[in-house]
């Protein structure tokens, strides 16, 4: 328990991503990694709340809520919980029905954007989320599989707040495998959750999670490393990518936004 | 059949391997990937010698050595077959025995050595290699997991020369998989060798090469996307080596090295 604590407060500190007196607003979905993250920020002495996105996604939406619900209690901390449908009148569900696009891509433009959205109107100073290094490493392999250059680019354990309504986005977990997270949330109680959710259905990053478990058996030690070297060489793709992209604000909602909407308001059919 | 050869055709042209007039020195293993490359090369009439390294890896070698030949004898073409023992005194397993590192890198360095050699000594305009695509990917992928920016650097289907005594180094089957080369060698009748060299245990190669096929079958032209999109960003990493290496002649004998002695002469014991 000590250990992996030790592990997320150097993380913290190596990669500055929370000061003593901020305020954090943790990011929790009811699985095993979020809510350990919220534990071990608050045993830390991180003033530490957690929002969890009720996306009305049918009973599965009901069932992490309530598992959120019920750890906060445990462990005495705030849940802000925002309910997407009572909100902004569309639930996931009314969205993804509507939508082109695959359920996993409308889920993360909504999740990101309510995310930073609840982090900058309550005035957090961070907003963090329960990326292990397992999520790290998958992300960063599915993008040099198709070399996005400007995904590879931005992927870090900090993202600094470049404008007043944009949250900084922290990841204390990024140096620990899903692994070590299991066994901890074992140790400290957390229900590990069998649940799935049911739109996330022939998902990629799950398969690559599972190609790179297979590599770390073949060679121990290689997602970490991957991972560790990515970040002492990740600025040869910042220089590369031009960010003489113009900020505008959406028209719709405000935020900031590269095109006239952001793309919650159009995913949303607001724009 | 004809597939392929255009494959190889549009390569040679596309990345300016070979001109018309060139002579071509393809090294052949016995395996199927090199032995087609031979036949491919000579039937789009490119001036083509064959070299067979004989590295005296007990009944193998041998093996190798007579498939080579006898393929030679069929499609009419020129062996030159050079003996490791014969020329410099030792075999790759005397070698072996003495050197603390792996079979497969003692076997690299002395390969790309006399490869190499024969080729500048000859006078020939260029050294091609049967790499496929497969062998390019899962080089291209090891070296990122370890982030060996150097290695990734070098990474391309030519290299030029840019010393008189470097030959030009071509791979005109990177385009195509060990799959559709093994197409092509079993319509030609190439006998493809069931036969592994007996001092490849537990090569890390075939096993990232299974990997890749994994990713492959569950998201068909991964392979030769990935490929392709490294050459059009391969400059990136380009940019970031520091090329300020001296360049020095090996004391022991002559050829282009970094040190006071190159690693052929190093790991025969000759310095």
């Amino acid at each position: 328990m000590d250990r992996i604590r030790g592990i997320v407060s150097d993380t913290i500190k190596k990669f500055e991503m929370i000061m003593p007196n901020d305020r954090v607003l943790v990011a929790v979905s009811g699985g095993k990694d979020s809510l350990a993250l919220w534990e071990i920020l608050s045993t830390l002495g991180y003033h530490t709340d957690a929002l969890f996105i009720d996306l009305g996604i049918e009973d599965y939406s009901e069932f992490c809520k309530r598992e959120c619900y019920n750890f906060g209690k445990e462990i005495g901390g705030k849940l802000i919980i925002f309910d997407l449908k009572k909100e902004f009148g569309k639930s996931l569900m009314d969205v993804v029905a509507k939508s082109p696009r695959k359920a996993c891509s409308v889920c993360g433009i909504i999740k990101r954007y309510i995310m930073n959205f609840v982090a900058v109107k309550k005035g957090y100073d961070a907003l963090a989320t329960g990326h292990t290094l397992d999520d790290e490493v998958a992300f960063l392999a599915s993008n040099i599989l198709r070399w996005d250059i400007v995904q590879i680019s931005r992927q870090k354990p900090v993202l600094e707040s470049w404008h007043p309504m944009l949250a900084k986005k922290v990841k204390p977990l990024c140096m620990l495998s899903d692994l070590e997270m299991m066994n901890y949330a074992l140790a400290l109680g957390i229900r590990v959750c069998e649940e799935k959710c049911p739109l996330s259905t022939n998902a990629f990053s799950p398969f690559m999670k599972k190609i790179l478990n297979d590599i770390e058996n073949r060679a121990p030690g290689t997602k970490k490393n991957f991972y560790r070297e990515f970040l002492k060489n990740r600025s040869i793709f910042e220089r590369t990518v031009i960010d003489d992209i113009k900020i505008m604000e959406c028209e719709n909602c405000g935020m900031p936004t590269v095109g006239k909407y952001c793309s919650f308001c159009k995913i949303m059919g607001f724009a």
